[in-house]
């Protein structure tokens, strides 16, 4: 049983997290959680790490060389019955701005996930140097384990509530 | 901040909700959320998905092939002072007993799926055929936002309360 495009506009804008893979050294799956808003048709995910000692994080350096990604919305449930998960291939772009205020693409995505996230007010979403992930989507795939309606938001969250 | 042996073992045992990454066609990784039991040292998960037409999953047939996955453990929460993940590179062996019940390492698994997940008082752990993914682990990394004590069990879960 699938996921509902309602349901998938409704997560894609509010639900909190995913799960990021990409292809990591030798070919093994490399796995992180992310924080992502959604803006001009793509997803976008800011990069947190610092880079060591001046050089691009690892994982920004394999993304570039291999775009081919997926990202994992789930639920996980006591109750069984309210499973599902939401999966979507995505070709990811690594976007290192220079002027992140002079790019209207990546001003919009800052502005997309200061909206959906309030804990960035605390901290810039960018970074120095800003880097962002734009997760453009080529196929997605959903299962949940029943009709029943979705939980509205992750537990843990408030961002829909 | 890395997180601790003892919330490290706490965790395999009890946090009941894992994403699998592996390797899918074409080099793009294949995301699915996966529930788990550890057992010998290894950690078991259940196989759910029908196979199509009486041949093997194609999920299956791919871990098969390329044994390297990665699993992650890891928590969201509103309050990002209170995130953490659990990464462990496993290479996968896809079991599927002939006879469950007499294979001493198997039927452990089952028992310890069981004890973990009440849920499967009411479905059984193996289906027809019966396909268990041993996942050995290889390599372990960890990251923890801040000292701060570890949510003991997953939003939306009871398993250790």
């Amino acid at each position: 049983m699938q996921l509902r495009q309602p349901e998938i506009d409704h997560l894609l804008r509010h639900w909190p997290v995913a799960r990021l893979a990409s292809r990591g050294p030798g070919g093994r799956p490399h796995l992180v959680p992310v924080v992502f808003a959604a803006s001009g048709g793509v997803l976008w995910s800011p990069v947190d790490g610092k880079p060591k000692s001046g050089g691009e994080l690892a994982r920004v350096r394999h993304l570039r060389r291999h775009p081919e990604a997926s990202l994992l919305l789930d639920h996980y449930d006591d109750a069984w019955s309210a499973l599902w998960w939401l999966r979507i291939d995505v070709d990811v772009r690594v976007i290192a701005p220079a002027d992140p205020a002079g790019d209207a693409a990546v001003a919009a995505a800052v502005a997309a996930l200061e909206a959906k996230y309030p804990q960035y007010q605390q901290t810039p979403v960018l970074r120095q140097p800003p880097v962002l992930l734009a997760l453009c989507p080529t196929a997605m795939r959903s299962w949940r384990a029943s009709p029943q309606p979705l939980a509205r938001t992750a537990p843990g969250s408030s961002a829909a509530r």
